[in-house]
This record gives structure tokens, C-alpha cells and sequence, in this order.
């Protein structure tokens, strides 16, 4: 039997969204809550209410199943929860809790790699065979989507494009290591370069953005100066823009993808980022591969929910043998 | 029907090598001529005369194919040289004059990307699902094995693993790059290394090594003196160690793979670069991803034959449906 729905959650530091997702990507009911900060049961708990949400009036023989993306190193094999930086959700059977409490199978994945699952479902990436998704926001992160299959690696923890070394002497990075894409270009460094330039540059809008307080100055302010067109706070991402390009001549190298997709809030409203990091990989990646072409994501905030949906579908597909 | 032979041939910039593989490996055959210098018609015919000779007495019906390696950037799917530094390949339509020639179906594939399938189907890597290679050698090269299958990319280019940025302000690259591995690990960057380094230290053996000639000291040299115990020499190589190590922080969390395999002539003689690289890696990279296994490659010279008839096989076996 073919179902016509899924749902997707997608669990955020801040919020948790779902959503009825149909198969062709439309979302027909949606909710959302904040991330209770109160322990992994009461996270696991809005997460059942919100598929209860979700599902209210529908048959559950129409709903192929859930979804769930998670800011957490996951291993898709085992669907265990290895590390979670920002929520207490490691160590816990988050698949086993909210399936033994909800009629649904249930699938975890990433939420990097889901947003590239749903870009290629529903988004910027519909029918590409291989392609490599960036999310910049509060980290660098992204998936790989390889031969039509989303790629996890051995383990299922793979796909982490901004923990790619590019600088050998590089600041630290978030997550341990250092000189990382994300060093570069995470909010906490886009943060502490905005705070350097107030400093350095008397008549940046960064400070007027940030309230006149130069202790305040996060990666928000940087990007809304930069597109009131302050040329400092555009200097900063036009910099970030180049670390990513010279990160992509190497992925470039690597991979031979056919598309790059850009999403995450500050990729999304920076477009210029991208365009210069397309601009750094066509002239030093090798000659060949530099045929790639750069898309902004399309999916937006959707792009978990509808991921995780995906995910979802597929999942259902191959346990009942249908091919898509 | 089964057939139960392949040919693979692995041309290279100074030798052709060519043999006749066993389905289990074993090479039954072989012969190797040096590389003509003449042309690209001489080098055509000199893989044919190898053809023949190492086929010589086996009926054609019993052997699946040809694989043929080149030093070169190979369109897989079109089958083409794109662009081939050492020899004058690039644009000749190597498969097509072969297959008129001989009564064999032929494919063409990078060196690097054979040697990763040779170490998949008879070395160091059997049965591993998810592996990269490198081959520290002239350059560095090698192969990503992902999912099981050799991993090319959109249009067959990928897996430059050694064209990826690990320093974005780095020496240059003879790919035309900058701060690649290969900027720190090839054959140039070492000797040069070896050069700079005797004229600090007066003691080394790599000047001995050299003839006692400063303007004579290559990568070889630095080798033999580090595998005499000189420690100048040890110092250049496990600074390279360093480096790769760093780049594959960057590739394990990138790939999550279960497998490292180190190759190529420099890799192979000195272990204690990939032990310095393991060190690294084990302490940088993301965590959950640090139980990769790292191995030597097993198949030494005979890997760009056997890997190349490694893919003849393959090939065969698709066209006639058969399934491994």
C-alpha cells in the first residue's frame, strides 16, 4: 500500500517543528513549540504531542511513518544519538521512546543531512545524482548526497563539510578541532570578527547594529550591516566567502559534484558569500571538475521538516519493497 | 559465461605494465616495456603489443575484457582523457584505438581510483564497504571506495584526495592549486624540503645520500637517509605526517570511513608517516569517527594492473548481468 503522508520533525536548539508532510512535499498541517529545557523526557514529550498535532484526523494507515532530525551526531545505523552539544539527548533512545508512544515507525537522522534529503526531494537539488549541501548558521553544516543516495559514511556520521581542515595553524573550532570551515565562518567567529572590526573601524553600522555596545556585537549584526551595504561588515563575509571557496576547490577535488547548495539563515540571506566562493573554486579548482553549478537552498525553515518527511517515505518504501 | 581472465594494463610515465589477471587475482602473466616517448600512437601501440603478449595462447572467450590505468584525469562515463600531465593523451581517444585493435572490450580509468579498486577486490581493503586510499608517491593520489562501489563523482573526476586545500595561504601545487597535501607531500615539496634542510644541518645524511651534491637532493634521498635513522631526514617526513593527518581529520569527519589505505612508492617504504598521520587524526578528529582502521596497501607495484583488471571484470560482469 502506498501512504499519502509522512511526518517530519525537526528538533532545533531553540524550537521543535513538525509537520504532515504529503508526498509530493507540501506541508498540510504544521506545529511548532519551544525546546523545553527541562530534561530529555520533557523533549521526547513534545515531540509525541506535536506528532499527535500533526496527525490528529488523519488515518494512521495513511502515514508512512516519522522523521526526526536532530542537531546530534547520530548513528544511522544503530538510529542511536551519539553526541548532542546543545541538547541532553545523548545516550538517549529517542527512536525507541517516541515509537513505543506513538503508532509510527520512527527514523533519526542528522539535521545536516536532512536538509540536503529534502533540497533533493522537494528543493534546489531535485534530480541530482551527486551533490554537496552547506547550511551556514550557528555552525557549518551540510550533507553529501552521492550516486542519489544521501552518503553517511560507515557509521552513519559522516557529512560534516565544515569540519574540514583549511587552515593547519587556524583558530579553534567549536567542536575540538581547529582551523575548521566552521572556525571560519560559524556565528561565534563571524561574532568575534564583527566585535574586532568595531574596534578597528570608527564608522562601521556593525556598532549601530549592535545598539552602540562593542561588547554586543554578534554575527547577526555583521550580516544585517553587510546588507544595509556596510562595506566593513561585508568585508568580514566576503572573507568568510573566500575560506569557503578555497574549502570547496578541495571538496571540488574530491567529489566532482554536479551542485553545491548554500542554505542556512546566513547563507540563505547572503547570496554574495556564495558568489564568491564560486568565484575562488573556478579558478583553483583542477581543470574539469569546475563545472558546478551554485544554487541557494530552497526548502528555508521547511527544509527539516520536509527532510526528515522524506527520510520517512524512503524508509517506508524499502521496508514494504516499493522503488521509487 | 563466465570468463576467467582480465587483462589490466597500468601505464605509466616511465613504464607500461600489463598482465593477465585470474579472477582471484593472481596474475598469470605479465610483461612491461618502457614508456615510448614518441607520441601517443607509440604509447597506443605499445599497450596493444602488451595486450597480445601477455594473451598470447589464452582463447579469446575466456577473457573478460581489458582495464587500462592512466596518469591522467579519465571522464568515466564518456570514457575520455581529459587532461594527462606526462604524456601527450589528453583528447586521444585511447579506448576506441585499442578496442579496434584488439578483439577486447576496454575501459579506461585513473591510476589512483584503480589502485583503490585493486586494494578492494584483492589487497588491503577486501570486503571493506566505505575506504579512501592514498598514494603517497610522485604526487598524491588516490581513491574513494564508498557504499561498496568505486566513488567517481558527477562526471567520473573525482577522488583527488590529494588536491585538497589543508593550508589556504600554502606553497604552491604542481596542479596549479595552492596548499594542497600534494603541495606538501609530493615528490617536489619533499625534495625541496631535503634541499633547504641541508643547508641548515651539516650533519644529515640525506647530503651523503645525494653524492654530497646540495643541488642533487630529491625525495629519495630524504627516504634512504630516514630509513637509515637520520633524523633531519625522519623530521621531513613526519613533518608530512603532520599534514596528512590534518587533512584527514578533515576527510574523517567528512566521511566517516572504516578504512585508510596508505599507497604509493613513499608511503609504502616509510610506515611511520601514516603512523604519525593515525596519531593525529585519532586526536582531532570529530569524536564518534576516530575508530578508522589505518592499513598499508598489500599490492604494491601490481596494484594499477590488478586494479584495472579489477574494473575489466566488473565491467563484464555488468554487461552480462552477472551480480558479485
Amino acid at each position: 500500500m502506498r501512504t499519502s503522508f509522512a511526518v517530519g520533525v525537526d528538533v532545533g536548539g531553540t524550537r521543535i517543528a513538525a509537520g504532515l508532510v504529503e508526498r509530493k512535499g507540501r506541508i498540510v498541517k504544521d506545529a511548532v513549540m519551544l525546546t523545553p529545557d527541562s530534561g530529555p523526557f520533557a523533549i521526547v514529550d513534545a515531540i509525541i504531542d506535536l506528532i499527535d498535532d500533526v496527525t490528529a484526523g488523519t488515518h494512521p494507515s495513511e502515514v508512512a511513518g516519522v522523521g526526526i532530525g536532530l542537531p546530534a551526531q547520530i548513528d544511522f545505523l544503530r538510529q542511536s544519538v551519539e553526541f548532542c552539544t546543545n541538547l541532553p539527548l545523548a545516550g538517549v533512545d529517542v527512536r525507541s521512546l517516541v515509537m513505543s508512544r506513538s503508532r509510527y515507525e520512527v527514523t533519526l537522522d542528522n539535521d545536516g543531512n536532512l536538509a540536503a534529503f529534502g533540497e533533493s526531494r522537494f528543493g534546489a537539488a531535485k534530480g541530482a545524482r551527486d551533490f554537496l549541501m552547506l547550511t551556514l548558521g550557528t555552525g557549518v553544516g551540510g550533507g553529501l548526497f552521492l550516486d542519489g543516495e544521501p552518503y553517511r559514511g560507515s557509521r552513519g556520521m559522516g557529512g560534516e563539510v565544515g569540519h574540514m581542515v583549511v587552515q593547519m595553524d587556524g583558530p579553534p573550532c567549536p567542536c575540538g578541532g581547529s582551523g575548521h570551515i566552521e572556525s571560519y565562518m560559524g556565528r561565534a567567529a563571524l561574532g568575534a570578527k564583527g566585535c574586532e572590526a568595531v574596534e578597528r573601524y570608527d564608522g562601521s553600522a556593525i556598532l549601530a547594529e549592535a545598539g552602540g555596545d562593542k561588547t554586543e556585537v554578534t554575527a547577526e549584526h555583521v550580516v544585517t550591516a553587510a546588507l544595509k551595504g556596510d562595506e566593513v561588515a561585508r568585508g568580514i563575509l566576503l572573507e568568510a566567502g573566500d575560506v569557503l571557496g578555497r574549502a570547496l576547490v578541495g571538496l571540488v577535488n574530491l567529489l566532482n559534484p554536479k551542485l553545491v547548495v548554500i542554505g542556512g539563515g546566513i547563507g540563505e540571506s547572503c547570496g554574495f558569500i556564495m558568489d564568491r566562493a564560486e568565484e575562488v573554486m573556478a579558478t583553483e579548482a583542477m581543470a574539469g571538475r569546475r563545472d558546478v553549478t551554485f544554487v541557494q537552498a530552497e526548502l528555508g525553515n521547511d527544509a527539516g521538516v520536509l527532510g526528515a518527511a522524506a527520510l520517512a517515505l524512503d524508509e517506508y518504501d524499502s521496508r514494504e519493497g516499493l522503488h521509487r
